[in-house]
């Protein structure tokens, strides 16, 4: 038996991906860009054992044996074993017995598809010899788009590309994590109980009846990510968050304008962004960048030297309950003591308590990795989950 | 003396007025089209009083002197006086005493500039001599743009126009009201505490910053104007339902891309919208449409055969308070007696109670006109206003 484990990040786009030229293929309109998030403070981990003696692939997630029929899943261990062929033919009709967790809440609602297919593909890779994270990113793709940008670290863009058949449509890192050091995110959980529609049918929608979707792909896009480009790559924070806020608001917008319309966002999300506004005119300089996903919660960028006084001014706006305020940041320790702006009075009234659930603090990271220390492994030497022991 | 006393609807705009390519000539970047209301239910109300003994020009708002220096409103007077010069040179000199106010609370937020200008502008013109409507239409633009639309009943479009100097920049009448009778709206008025970006301000923000604006205007309009006016005329309850419903999304969605983003819905809004895709699709037929303008009230349009059963869902999904039950529908009656749908769960649970403050029911109706009764006139013989006696 062979057994590896591995750990993979999750990533936030910065430029969005909203629609696909080829849904079967997972091939998007538009190239994306995302930053990666350091795996210290969320990660998805998934161990993989090939054994000539298993009868069948098994999957567990998050302690519950799944279907190994998921189409996208299915997709993935196909194209896998498809490239195992070409290298090391005899491990090709092995079995995989795989199990996977998340380390963060799916409350969180942040992507936990994207790290969770890189994690799988990334796992699957090493276990069978494939080494190029080139076909990791082709491969996770067909997992869950946005999962092939999460199998760098850093800043990365995803290439849309012009194959039919999808062979260019992988993602690329355009800087490593440590090109720009004091980039901190900030996680912001709000509490939401609506179900929302899914980002899989929801840009089916927009792309079947959004007016404006072409128009920010064709028109909009091709320039908005050369900026974005540059700006990451001259370290200019505040064009860097400009550029995302727009395209955060502009991907809503879009969304507002599919037929029927998708909201994503609710009123704690939008008064974050009121927020965000607000304290970089009081600051009078951009120092804090919101970004939403297909969900309520927010990311939001800062540098390193802000976080303290973001954070405290965001706790006296959206302050947390008596049950939630020891743990209302998580991640990454912020110590430094602040005080609040002397005219706060512009930030608005604080809003009730517990709108805001926690702040997550992490920062930009590297791609997945293997787990060295075999007590890492989800797996018993028998290829069973170590949760059913 | 001359004294004289009109009244003026309010319109709903169904394709929006979003942008002016001249904000000093209030001249719009795209046509827009309007459904003007009765003024059963709503409307704006002003006497005006010409005397060659009055020292000068006076105005009273809802009882309260205002400045005549508000450029809008002086711009208004200015074009009167230029055509009456052209006319009745005589009486070009005499200073005019104004007095006007809304039957509707502001707090509806709906259009008061609109009827209000489309009224002192009608009075003005009538008191003055001057009875082309297309002069009525040209003036009011100056005091607030969809004014313009205000002067006709039924079905209007307002013109863009290309003359810069705004000569062909009016409204026009496409069908009158009584071309399609059974068309109903009721008017959703929505708790709402915010102080939203006005919607001078806002349109100015958006033409500066939105990159989905032009597109719209160039792209998106052409087709949908004329769809819009096809439908109107063939009273096609779908495809005008659908094509207001999306043009409503969409003006929304270029407030979203402006940046900082505007946002005038609230959850409540959302929620409405949601409700009528829900409805229709119960009904399996588009039955209810929506519209949101500058704030976070809805305009529905129904036929008349399906009022009272929308309402009967609306107060169901959002229930009024005990204080506000018995007031909580407003305008023409409804008596109709009617059940609710037998598998509502699909809309929902209902919202707490007071979410919709209350509902006007209103219809299609004609234009500005003239009170003959002379105990409606707002200013007393001397040209001060009543309410100060």
């Amino acid at each position: 038996m062979k057994i590896i484990t591995c750990i993979a990040p999750v990533n936030i786009a910065t430029i969005k991906y909203w629609g696909k030229r080829d849904t079967e293929l997972i091939l998007p309109l538009n190239d994306s860009i995302s930053v990666t998030l350091s795996t210290d403070q969320m990660h998805s981990k998934t161990t993989v054992a090939i054994d000539p003696d298993f009868k069948s692939d098994r999957m567990w997630l998050n302690g519950k044996e799944q279907s190994v029929d998921n189409p996208r899943f299915a997709q993935c261990l196909k194209e896998i074993r498809r490239r195992v062929q070409d290298k090391h033919g005899d491990i090709a009709d092995w079995k995989f017995h795989i199990c996977s967790e998340n380390n963060f809440p799916t409350a969180a609602g942040l992507a936990s598809s994207a790290a969770g297919y890189a994690c799988l593909v990334y796992a699957l890779a090493k276990v069978s010899g494939i080494s190029e994270v080139r076909d990791v990113s082709l491969v996770a793709r067909r997992g869950s788009g946005s999962a092939c940008r999460s199998v760098w670290g850093g800043f990365v863009r995803w290439q849309a590309g012009v194959r039919p058949d999808g062979a260019d449509s992988l993602a690329e890192q355009l800087y490593p994590a440590e090109h720009w050091p004091p980039v901190r995110v900030l996680v912001l959980v709000v509490s939401d109980s609506k179900k929302k529609i899914g980002s899989t049918s929801g840009m089916q929608e927009s792309v079947k009846t959004s007016k404006l979707l072409a128009h920010r792909v064709e028109r909009v896009l091709p320039d908005r990510i050369a900026n974005m480009i540059e700006a990451i790559g001259r370290k200019d924070f505040a064009t860097f968050a400009d550029l995302t806020m727009q395209d955060s608001n502009q991907f809503h917008a879009v969304c507002l304008d599919t037929y029927p319309p998708i909201v994503y966002m609710n009123e704690v999300s939008h008064a974050i962004v009121d927020f965000v506004h607000k304290y970089n005119q009081l600051a009078n300089q951009v120092k804090v960048a919101y970004t939403f996903d297909a969900g309520p919660n927010a990311c939001l960028f800062v540098l390193e030297p802000d976080v303290a006084d973001v954070i405290a001014h965001l706790r006296h706006l959206f302050p947390p309950t008596e049950h939630s305020a020891a743990n209302y940041v998580r991640g990454i320790p912020v110590v430094q003591h602040v005080q609040l702006h002397k005219d706060i009075q512009p930030l608005g009234t604080p809003y009730e308590k517990g709108q805001l659930k926690y702040i997550i603090h992490t920062k930009v990271g590297d791609g997945p990795r293997v787990l060295t220390d075999d007590n890492e492994h989800l797996l018993t030497p028998d290829g069973l989950p170590k949760c059913f022991i």
